[in-house]
Order: structure tokens, then sequence, then C-alpha cells
């Protein structure tokens, strides 16, 4: 097991990794881009802006100094939003310890470069370090209710794999390990397009027949995504695919689903994004989605659908009749 | 398509049945078991036992006489609760017309010799007739609103498949075709297990984490047991293995899961079931899954907990407690 961490990012999914370690006893140090923004969150010892409600291990420390924060880290954990990751690690490389580990829990495909996260950290430091990511259906402030959850540790490595599952592994907390970092990543930034597509669905009133064609339809797409891509296609039937999906689908919590459902009422673009505190990383991911299917060749009629709505090209009603119209088929993946 | 329809039933998907295919204008008769109880729905204009609120098709035509209602019929719908299909079809058997096609839209497993609906039906008809099923995410009321919805046919003969496709679709109601009968009948009956495990998970107020992941293992249990009896692993990932899956585990209407969730409340399991009007199919259901599980050597964990619950043999807690404390290991199929 890994016992001192780093982790760079002060959002909810930072928050919820730093509950989870330092239950376990382990040393753990929270880095954020924004020192004063850092330093209210320890002085309030609670995540106020992010994940509030929640009061923070007192045994968590923070460290906004570049160089500091990364001596002696065993592991770090990547978790900053993805069209961030590119300029934080650029940032950060000159300080990153020769032998620390890396696990990424970032959601998202990077728009100028179509990258994901473990992708993009490879290019910024290198790639000397061992690098893994950490996925699955994680709402944070469930894990920091200690409610049972679970999720992969993806390492081509398979011992570093089975490390990262060891640290991260509570009562509370299953762990499982894979060596597919492809798929575990393409499905955990993909869902939260479907997300959207799901919150419209509500927002329009279509029923659970509806959501749940959309979610089987959702899922077929972005396994076609991540088998062009290299990814084992038994990944997206898993934890990081389903799994993911499932929640970011149904729970009320989610911000790219409520994003989604503001726009089947009605709602503008514009309004609807102002409205949310956060970043909805399923718009901007939407856009690197619809691109690698076009440069691979993959059919993807409801990310197409999620982008067109997105850009106000169409309207909801254009896109559901046009995807409920498509030619009879077989059904396939 | 098929123009001359006798559906085999009076429940929910019956009417939903009848409603759809009234609307394309063919000519539909309902058969019920009970002469008295279908004169009375037909008396109401309205399937008040099973399906209230809705008017039926002034055309459906009702026929409780075993050789009429016959009589003619080009394609019968099979809709009678799993553990009466055999009866039912036995008694039906002498009026079946010789060219007839069946289609069932049947969820279970028999109990007594674990087989599926197509295959009562097959053994109790000799295996003249061309015999298919429908099966997918389908709440019958919102087939009845027109909400939109999607279902697969499946039939080893490609053509009988198309004909009950096209003969099914509307504008609202999506159909495709798979030749997996098996994978289909299977997905379809245990997903209503898995169901009363996510109504559990919702009882005891466990999370949108812990759902996703009873799902994500309820749904590669499923697969395993699938795969074993000779079904297209494929199947599970799209309509009527996740899909209906999800709508299951997620629409307050389910019976299956609002069973689980009266039993996570602490509900007696002879009272939960006492509070329900329609057969909770997979409670029988559970009892066949396990046992094939057995058989065929597949390892089910989720629907031996569930089955565990509802023998009082273990408490809810202790069966989280167990699924979640399972030795550490990949994630696989």
């Amino acid at each position: 097991m890994y016992k001192n961490i780093t982790i760079i990012g002060d959002g909810a999914m930072a928050t919820a990794c730093s509950s989870n370690l330092c239950s376990k006893g382990f040393s753990v140090t929270m880095w954020g881009h924004n020192a004063s923004q850092l330093a209210e969150i320890e002085k309030a010892g609670e995540n106020f802006l992010f994940l509030p409600g929640f009061q923070l291990d007192p045994a968590l420390k923070f460290d906004s100094d570049d160089a500091s924060c990364m001596r002696g880290a065993e592991l770090i954990i990547s978790a900053v939003p993805c069209q961030f990751c590119g300029s934080v690690w650029k940032r950060l490389k000159p300080f990153l310890p020769a032998d620390a580990a890396i696990v990424s829990v970032t959601k998202g495909i990077e728009n100028d470069r179509l990258l994901l996260p473990t992708q993009i950290i490879e290019t910024e430091t290198g790639g000397e370090n061992p690098l893994a990511t950490l996925s699955g259906p994680n709402i944070a402030d469930e894990l920091m209710q200690r409610l049972p959850a679970s999720a992969s540790a993806a390492c081509e490595d398979e011992n570093i794999a089975r490390r990262v599952q060891q640290t991260f592994t509570t009562p509370w907390f299953r762990v499982y390990s894979t060596p597919d970092v492809i798929g575990v990543q393409v499905a955990g930034a993909s869902k939260n397009v479907i997300a959207i597509a799901a919150g419209i669905i509500d927002g329009i009133g279509a029923g659970d027949n509806a959501k749940a064609a959309l979610l089987a339809r959702g899922l077929a797409e972005i396994s076609r995504l991540g088998k062009a891509m290299g990814a084992d296609p038994d990944t997206f039937a898993g934890l990081t695919g389903l799994g993911d999906l499932v929640t970011t689908c149904i729970s009320p919590k989610g911000r790219n689903r409520s994003f989604g459902e503001k726009l089947g009422r009605g709602m503008a673009v514009s309004d609807a994004l102002a409205e949310t505190n956060s970043v909805v990383e399923g718009v901007s991911t939407c856009d690197s989605v619809v691109a690698l299917a076009g440069r691979l060749g993959v059919e993807m009629p409801i990310a197409a659908g999620v982008q067109s709505v997105i850009k106000g090209e169409m309207s909801v009603d254009e896109v559901i009749a046009s995807l409920m119209s498509r030619e009879l088929k077989s059904e396939k993946i």
C-alpha cells in the first residue's frame, strides 16, 4: 500500500479521496492551484465550495506549494478537471518524484489533443512514472457518508493496479483491478455525455422505458468508441461502464444529468451552465467524443444529438424524433 | 405483418400489447382464463384490475372460449405469468391453428422443470408452430401513454423475428430483432431477481453508488448464467439485458423493486407479498435462477443472497456485509 499520498486538486472527488485515505491512517496532503482558496478550505475544515456539509478529516494536510507538496509522495492522485489537467501537470512536472506512482481520478477527454487523462499526464510528465486510473460509480457525497461503493483500479502493470486497489479499499469501498486503462477512461468520460441525454429525457418527461433504452443504446455507442480506441469491450459491461453510467443517469445529484434536465425543460444552454457551480464535464467531453468518433469512423447518434442540442442546431424534440425513426434493424453493439 | 392476433392473458402486459396492436388497425382478441373476470374488464372498457386508469381500445375484442378465440389467429401472444404458462398451454393446445406463430411476452423461469417461457410452450404444444419472444424495458403504463419505448423480437428464424418486429412497431415503439431466444428470456427473467435486491438497497438507503454496483455485478452474474445456458453474451449489454434491468431497478412502479424496498425497510416477506395485487415474478424466478446456477456451476452471489433473505435465512445486513467483504479480485464477467 502507498502511505504517503498527495492529492492534486481540491474539488469534490479530491475531497472524497482524502476522507477515504485519511480513515486508513495514511499521510495525506491536498494541493490546490489557487493558494487562497485552499487556505479557506483548510480554515473552514470543510470543502464549502465543492462538497459542502462534511467535516474534513482533521489529519488532512494542505499545501499549495508545488515543490513541497510533492516531496516524499509515494502516490499522487490527479483530481483536476480534464481541460486543466495539461496545464497543471506542465506546472508540477519539475517537482515530480522519480519513483512516485500517479493515479488519475479525472473523467473527461481533452478537447485540443483528444487525449484521455492518463495520456495527458504521460505526455506532460514524460511517462517515466507508474500511471494508473481509478474510476467507478462514485458520487462524492455518498463516499463521504461511507455508504457502500465500488470502483476499479486500472493499470497495465498488474502490481501497481493491486497496490492502488489495496490503498483505496476500506470496509465500505470495494476496489477491483483491471489492466484496461483505455476502456475505464473512455467509459468514465463518455458516460457524462449520455447523462446529459438522460437528463433531457427526464426534463421532457419521456419516462423510464425511454431512459432505459437510452442507457442501453448509449452504452452500445460508447462501447463501440472504446473498442475502436483499443479498449476491452467487457469493461463497458462492468462497474466503470454500465455501473458508472447508471449512477450518473439516475442520481438527482449528478451535474451532467441535472444540466440535461434543464435543457429538457426548455432552459437555454447558457442559462443552464450559469446555474452550475462546478464544471459540467459532459459539455466539453461531448465535443471530444464526437470528434474522436468522426476520426475513427464510429457511429454515435446519441452523442451527435447531444452536441446538436448544445450547439442549438437541433431542438430536443427533433433529436428524439430522429433517434426513434432510424431504420429498423437488428440489435448489435 | 400479422393482422389477426389473439392475446392469451388479461394482465398489464397483455393490455399494453392490445393497445399497441389495435392502434395499427389489426383485428385483436383478448382471452382470459377466468371468463367472468374478462367479461368485467370488457364491460368496464378498462383493465381496472391490472392496469387501471387507461381506456381500452374500442376495437379490442374479448373471447374466453378456448376454441373460438384461436380460430383464424395468425399470431398468438402468450402473456400469462410464468408459473401458469404450462397449464394454460396444456388447455389451449387442442385449438392451436397449425400455422399460427406464437410470441411469448412472459418473463420468468418455471420452478418445476426450470424451463423458459418458450421452452414451456414448445413442450406443451409439440413445437410445430413458429415461436418467438418479445422483451425489453416496457413498463406497461408508459406503453399505454405512448411514451417512447423499445424492445427486441427474438426468434431463431430471422423471417419470423422480422415479421414480429414489423407487427409491433409504431412511431413510439421501436422494435429490434435478434436470434437469441435464450439470452433475451434469461435476461428478462433474471432481472426481476436483481430488482428485488435493488429495492432492498433503496429500502435501507444505501445510495446510488451501491445501487449502480449492484446493477453492474447483477448484470455480470445473469450474463454468466445466460452464457452457461447457451445465450449470446452481447444480449446482456443490450435492451433486453441492461435496458430492462435498469428500468426495473429504477422505476418506482416496478413490483419487484417495490417488494424489495419493503423488505429493506424491515417488512416481513409475507406482509410484503400480501400488499401486492399482481404476481411478484422475481420471488419464484429467484428459486429457479439459483437452482439453474447450481446445476450449471455458475456463481451468483446476489441471487443467492436474495433467496436467503426471502427464505428468512439471512438478514439484509448480513447479505450486504457478505457481498462487500468477498475476496478482493479483478473485475470479470
